[in-house]
């Protein structure tokens, strides 16, 4: 946290900086307003900022004690319409996005102190940037490379010949698998496992022979990959995850598959081997996607949902049954049981209709 | 293991005292039956206690060869009519609580002999009660607090400035990240993850943005939490685990959440960023919920469904797909694409019988 | 991997040998071959060996640069016709099976060198064999038992009188708690849990009573065990899991399941407590089976199905909701919510139509 705060005209300037010049924002009010932390509309006080980015929020706004509200022209104008407000108004075309950008200014991620701990061990023949950093009972294996600025945690593990881009940070426990890579910019959160064996067996009278699996898992970077996700080693190619996915926790992604940049994918997705997901994709939480199939790029599919085939055009996409009482549920469920049963019904009292018309 | 066991009169002189007189057990038979354990009615011998809670197992009460059998007023009366029986009967209103405690006498949990590994890590700044026990490899950061007679085990790590309160376990390779807090009388799973980072982020450009997490995760007394759990750090404010929960293993809670006092969650479960469930709910395993909403106290979902929208009043709710064969799932799955046009067609066919019957 | 690869008529030799004659393979074409790898029909070249196991393939097999490609007597009259072809082929009964142990001739596991870290910790009173290896921040506690050749990697944790059998591996970070048991040649993943406590509390005026967990996990030869998977220990009996079981990443199983013998378990399964499984089940992906049921021997469960009745007949079963547009699932869920009344609705039509053709 930048403990003193910053004013609206700081953050301002720092952010159209850092977007280089994308995110410009008109301030209306007192932009020597004192800002320290970030918050929701609804608490915000005198010295936090909060956002509106839908109008359903209107009122909150309204309402809101926030020393600054960043927001787009139509809400200011909607939601201000007198022109004037307690707040400072930020205005700018993206005030999610600024507001994030604002909360990092904030509170910016901890500066890496270089070091390696004594209790960490590191083969000789691995390769540590001297501005890396490498925390208790860490281990780095022969022919791993480190790079500046990297953060291996505590009790991390980066196995033989892995690699670990500028800047990216392993929290506590997360493990690396021999071969692996991880670009610049990553965070890998804590139980997170990169580089299990896919789980590939081959029936021979009803036992299963094991498949080698001598591929690996390659990430690029600012990739975000969540709290024990488990993203599996390629069969015989890689399992690759390009730029700027977002993972969240408790993930699972099969052998040799491809997930295409800038997707974000929620919790509790199961996605197995050889699925190919494409660029700037949203998967809601618990979905499962099936085996060697393709999304295009751009779709979006709601949380539980089973995708159980090749999804050819971006769109939206859903499968879920929906929330009923038990009650409910077991009367209609007991229908559906015999549904095409119910179809047939109809075709025969529609013939018969037909025959009684005609005669 | 108390390795004598106890007699049926120790264990109910236990259990009354223990819950303050809540539980007061009548014994028919002899109170000097010697118990060393608890086992199912099906395989419990002489110096074994069952229980029988639910009728349909009265059966199995009569068959067993128990020593004692814990059982209600109304099952007594019903399963051995004539009063006699080869066990012991011990009768309470709540036998399956009565069952549970009694098991606790005779296997307790394994006092904790303090200490301090030479193997662990321990930060000058953190404050280690002279009665908790820290295991091998076990890291305890600055500012960090432990609790009296609380055991962290071998491999886990304590973040920066978390707690841990009096008599709370972690159990092998749990993780309470920097800032987190749990009370007293917990138990934490081995792979456990308290405080990673909530999911948050805001799109510009077809990228996105990370929202700094900077809120905790504070969890009241008296909860468990199940292996490779993970429980995400709030975005702003934090998410609360309120006193009693009991989480099962693999369940993933967002950022915001709030779980009520006293609610259990099966395996599985995935509760998206900002839901509030009540108190006292009970969620089935690998059910869903999404975010944003939330569950009125003391509802029941069953497993695998999900929870789409705000349950605003306690009751039962269901939404799983009914098993079938495959053959029977195809046919009725087929016919469920197009639900909305066999609507259709009844509505026609009332409106076409309709206009017979008025001709 | 053997560096210098095999040639086909070394591999049939070998395979052959490994399989006790049963997987003899006839060679078509140069026995010569020399052979590298295995890869995928499409991307192989000359040093490479493909497999042809289904006929949708022929295409992608007539077309292979591979130069060994392994198929069935009618694959190879049917795709190869006139018996000519660029790669030898390697003619057997199950080339899927013949496929998976030459990839496992070609990059064969490596060989376990014994020896124990001194930033290991092993208990006095553990029974470590000779030829084990014991990885850095290992811990091995009282009573515990590794076997010859076996492999603790890095940071795992073997509990109090657990036991691991001969050349079974535990990836980094895998933990097997007190008490619990692994055959031989087994392989746990990073991050895998055998052993935590099964989800049992009894209610109590509206609180939770822990029941104590004092069974074991008990697994069998030849399991191989996902990454981040979660088995429980048994409340009174043992949970077990049979020889040969193959479970992916990120499953869950209950207190006191049984898995029966060489069934497959796709990822982010959960099987809730005292559920028994058949032999030889293939379950899919993110498949939820309920407690206290049975599945018979050699049943299938498609991925995203939830189990909640016992299944007494083997057979292929199917529970999930059809993937649809946004705007479709909206419709149809509409209907769904209702069905009942559609049926109802059908047999007012029905008897109204009796009545009008009586009349």
């Amino acid at each position: 946290m930048a403990a003193d705060g910053l004013t609206v005209a700081q953050l301002a300037a720092a952010i159209e900086q850092s977007t280089a010049g994308r995110l410009v924002a008109a301030v209306r009010g007192d932009p020597g307003r004192h800002i320290v932390s970030v918050a929701p509309l609804e608490t915000a006080v005198a010295t936090q900022l909060g956002f509106l980015a839908n109008p359903r929020y209107r009122a909150a706004a309204q309402a809101s004690r926030a020393g600054a509200i960043v927001l787009d022209g139509a809400s200011a104008a909607s939601t201000f319409p007198t022109g004037r407000s307690e707040a400072t108004l930020i205005v700018c075309d993206a005030p999610y996005a600024w507001f994030a950008l604002a909360a990092q200014q904030l509170a910016p991620a901890p500066q890496v102190e270089p070091g390696r701990s004594e209790a960490a061990r590191i083969a000789e023949s691995a390769t540590v940037d001297a501005t890396a950093r490498i925390d208790d009972f860490a281990i780095v294996e022969a022919g791993a490379r480190i790079g500046a600025r990297a953060w291996i945690g505590a009790g991390c593990y980066v196995g033989a010949d892995a690699q670990v881009g500028a800047a990216t940070r392993l929290y506590p426990g997360a493990r690396l698998l021999a071969g692996c890579t991880i670009g610049a910019r990553g965070i890998v959160h804590s139980g997170a496992v990169i580089g299990a064996d896919g789980f590939g067996f081959a029936p021979l009278d009803g036992r299963w022979i094991k498949i080698p699996q001598t591929g690996r898992v390659v990430i690029g970077d600012d990739v975000e990959i969540g709290a024990n996700t488990t993203i599996d080693r390629g069969t015989m190619g890689d399992t690759i995850i390009e730029d700027g996915v977002k993972m969240d926790n408790q993930i699972q992604v099969g052998h040799n598959c491809r997930i295409g940049a800038h997707t974000v994918i929620a919790g509790c997705v199961g996605i197995a081997g050889s699925a190919t997901i494409g660029r700037g994709c949203q998967i809601g939480g618990a979905a499962m996607i099936l085996g060697h199939l393709a999304i295009a790029d751009g779709t979006i599919i709601s949380a539980g949902t089973l995708v159980s085939r090749t999804i050819g055009s971006a769109g939206f996409y859903t499968g879920f049954f929906p929330l009923m009482t038990n009650r409910d549920w077991e009367r209609n469920a007991a229908v559906l049981r015999h549904l095409d049963e119910l179809r047939e019904r109809i075709r025969r009292l529609e013939a018969r209709l037909q025959r009684n018309d005609d005669a």
